[in-house]
């Protein structure tokens, strides 16, 4: 997995090869192409690991306070800098959630990803309506909101040079975070 | 153009070659090798093309009512139903759009159309605060949340199987924007 995603970070999505994957693996070439009938069969794995990968780190951060944990989501989809890894990350992704516009496999991956990650979202709401901290909202809806705004800032970042826009969208989640708070409207 | 919708649509960004587009196409087939040099050549001219289409067609659905002519804009990006042919044009714009991560050419088209659609948003919520109909908010945060949040959303139709995604951004968005509204504290 680690060698997939360092030679999709070289070589980008459309001219990767099982054998430019090799080239990145340290252990005997034959095994991988023992395991493995096709390129499209290893990335689909690989988009599998890097979601599981990426949305553990997630619950990993996750604290006692469901509001900061959801601000620092907010801060780790959208960093006001990423780093080159982080930034190659987002880019492999994007390149890979895009084959789910036609191939089946990876369509049921993004849709397993995008439930868990929306799920995680709406738990962390929940925590905090129960706590009495946010609004009466309607907390499925919200936790989609946040979602799409976040696949767009991303998707936006790996795909234009608008460098200001993540910071805007960055900015105006925060915000929208805290107008969810009860005490909101008296500020 | 029409024949390279055509040809997008039936093969798809991978599959598809100049000789699908000339076989959707009703003029002479040398004309089209003539003009274009590759398959990439051709696609970048039809992604400005799409991407001017669609832009002109929101412009000229705004209304009087700057407010109006938003809640219109969410229906238009994320319809309760896309007919065929809407469905296959967001399925082709999101594949474009994926050139764009490794592509210079593609991205400063994104680049230019992100900006020209954040800028339309801006236009109208600038008009509603002239109007007095919109709070004291960063028009230019906002403007960007909204761009973000719809690509997000039409992303997330074009490359998951959540069908009840599309219809809670949608609802959540319009509650978005009448939270904008002077009097939506007093409600």
């Amino acid at each position: 997995m680690d060698a997939t995603f360092r030679a999709l970070c070289t070589h980008g999505y459309a001219d990767l090869s099982i054998a430019n994957i090799a080239e990145e693996f340290d252990k005997s070439k034959s095994l991988l192409y023992y395991h493995y009938d096709s390129k499209e069969d290893l990335l689909a794995e690989f988009l599998g690991y890097a979601i599981d990968y990426f949305l553990a780190d997630l619950e990993a951060q996750t604290g006692d306070d469901p509001m900061e944990s959801l601000h620092g989501l907010v801060d780790k989809v959208l960093p006001a800098e990423l780093d080159g890894e982080e930034a190659d990350a987002q880019r492999a992704i994007t390149e890979l959630r895009m084959q789910a516009v036609t191939d089946e496999t990876f369509r049921e991956r993004m849709t397993a990803s995008d439930e868990r990650f929306a799920a995680h979202v709406r738990g962390l709401l929940e925590e905090a309506a129960e706590a009495g901290v946010v609004e009466d909202v309607d907390l499925e809806r919200t936790a989609k909101h946040l979602q799409a705004t976040l696949a767009g800032g991303m998707f936006g970042r790996a795909t234009t040079d608008r460098s200001d826009a993540s910071a805007a969208i960055r900015e105006s989640l925060h915000a929208y975070l805290d107008d969810l708070r009860v005490d909101a409207d008296d500020e």
